[in-house]
């Protein structure tokens, strides 16, 4: 029990130090993005409106898995509802990231009117769990934006059954969602998506037409 | 007024920090760019010429809302009049920044005709104040750059009163001057807008026409 | 002796340097890249699947020439005896640097079909060992990448034997690989090639056609 | 001339702060870039071959304004006497920095068949000594590049001749020049102009033909 705790902070302190990572590289400004790590059916998340280059593991809210509040500081922020549908469809989920990149923002817009971005044949693909090959196709869900939080909900619910293999979510001219087995798994696919959409969003947008 | 002063100390200090994170991701280089807090009539200002890598706040000038020097070291910008003009015409700001960055300088160039950047469907939108929806369409108006500062305040005067919703201005090729309550709802206003300019500005650049 | 021994904790500790400053840059992304120091015929090298950015001496394996493990913690990475290849073809190499950048993943994928990319009048040029003009013609060969390390590894020493004067070799949307006489030196290769895939890179993508 | 003394070391000690920053951006990759300060007739300059993400006092050479050694470690680098002509063209120069740059790379590389790159409207511009408007017109000299040094001097020599207000020269696909009567103002230059090449980089580059 008190290796599950120490695990516990551990986790947390780690979720803090990738999330100002996160701002250090411009992918949550303006105090967008949002940070979870999940214990059981307790989840520790960044409350709403916090500046992410100074977090801390103190700034963390904690809800259960309906979204209500257990514990902690600040006001839950409105995608909360996002984080818990994800952790219901994904068992496996321990960890979820979500920021805002000039990337993601980019390739989502262009991508929305297909419902998804596909992306094959690097060798990145293998930083995805499960993934062994760089001939696999990653289908990342693109689903609209809408400020109807029980809208986004069912829809990102939606995707999740109809991409089962889906590493990560994104929300069109808004951002990504992507999670794991612990806070280093789903840093390690926030890493692999992100450096996959530079490289297809150049290729894109380098070319004319 | 103990508890006022403590906090203006930590406005000024937050000020610079945030000069200093600006001078980090090159958006002030060359000695650019200017930074003030606001506490009543009485204004904490950078004066001409400093590098803002190493901005401390015993580098910082006092002045009155008519640009008069009360304080400090150094000589005011020529710019002074513009963050006087914008403290009274948005009676809540109560700090200033201004920067030059890549993006800004690109995108006020080629809508400079227009008069304004129109910014819509973006959810980082939402980190403007008031703004509750990437629906929301901000109208970044922009200004002809001239060194007749009393031209330039009067021209900065009458676009902050054709856009009354506005959250920043644009000097053509030369950058933005943005705004907020507090130096954290500015960096958060500066950050929103500088990620929607690059974004913005990927998009436009990288397509022929 | 001793003076051998520090010179080889010295090698481990700049080797670690490297990984955590590539990382930084965005160029080992997702536990992606590996890298490599040799002694004699004892190698130390990161195994797989560890995170770059906190690479420190005592995570690194120890495998001879044929890739069997002498000692040390964690599983050899599928791409070891791409390192032994090089170790036996280039037998001056003590080091072996490999990263996955935005630009190496573009540059490969475009020129992948032609076998190799043609870099010439660049003063950087001279970051190579044994270039002492711009007008020196390097040829990077591009092969092409797939998961049967077998072939790879063949594909591998060929174009080492058929591009005996390349410092550096391409997989084709995957990653760079080059070495040198001593870590400084394959940092220095690493760094001069990788900005010059990046000036190509751009000079290519930012044209139509 | 205590004071005069503790001067000098701190204009050494900032010129090494400066070089060491220029790396952290990527501006002098794989031991490229040469900085120098100017004591009356002698020059603190780098050596040859330099990491200069380290670069410490006690690193530098002390030349002669001849380019004979005086003191120091290590050998001078082969572009010492490009330093020597721009001190003895430009009497008040008292810092050279010398970089090499993604946008100075390209933008020399597409401006060299003309003979200088034309830089106008910005206001960025005012980072350069005696301008005061953004209207002014820089034109930047870029002279082919060579390995014959005694050639490369007389062309530098005479472009600042036929371009006495220039700040900078470019060095086709290699460098810039930059200079100013301090530390402090010819790293105000490298910036400004810096800047200014991106800008007018993604301008150019990002459009078709």
């Amino acid at each position: 029990m008190v290796e599950e705790t120490q695990s516990e902070g551990q986790e947390i302190e780690e979720l803090c130090a990738t999330a100002r990572g996160c701002y250090a590289r411009g992918w949550v400004p303006a105090t967008s993005g949002n940070f979870s790590v999940r214990w059981g059916s307790r989840i520790s998340i960044t409350p709403t409106g916090l500046d992410k280059g100074v977090l801390v593991p103190r700034d963390l809210l904690e809800i259960d898995m309906n979204g209500s509040v257990l514990g902690g500081r600040g006001r839950p922020s409105a995608e909360t509802s996002l984080h818990t549908v994800i952790y219901r469809e994904r068992a496996h989920a321990r960890a979820i990231l979500h920021v805002h990149t000039i990337w993601n923002t980019l390739l989502s817009s262009r991508c929305s009117p297909c419902g998804c971005i596909s992306i094959e044949g690097y060798e990145l693909l293998k930083g995805l769990s499960g993934v062994t090959t760089h001939e696999h196709l990653e289908k990342v869900p693109v689903i609209e934006n809408t400020q109807n939080y029980t809208v986004l909900s069912i829809d990102l619910q939606e995707v999740l059954l109809a991409y089962p293999d889906a590493h990560g979510v994104l929300l069109s001219r808004h951002g990504l969602y992507t999670w794991g087995e612990s806070v280093a798994e789903a840093r390690r696919h926030l890493e692999a998506l992100e450096f996959l959409f530079e490289v297809e969003g150049r290729r894109l947008f380098g070319q004319p037409g």
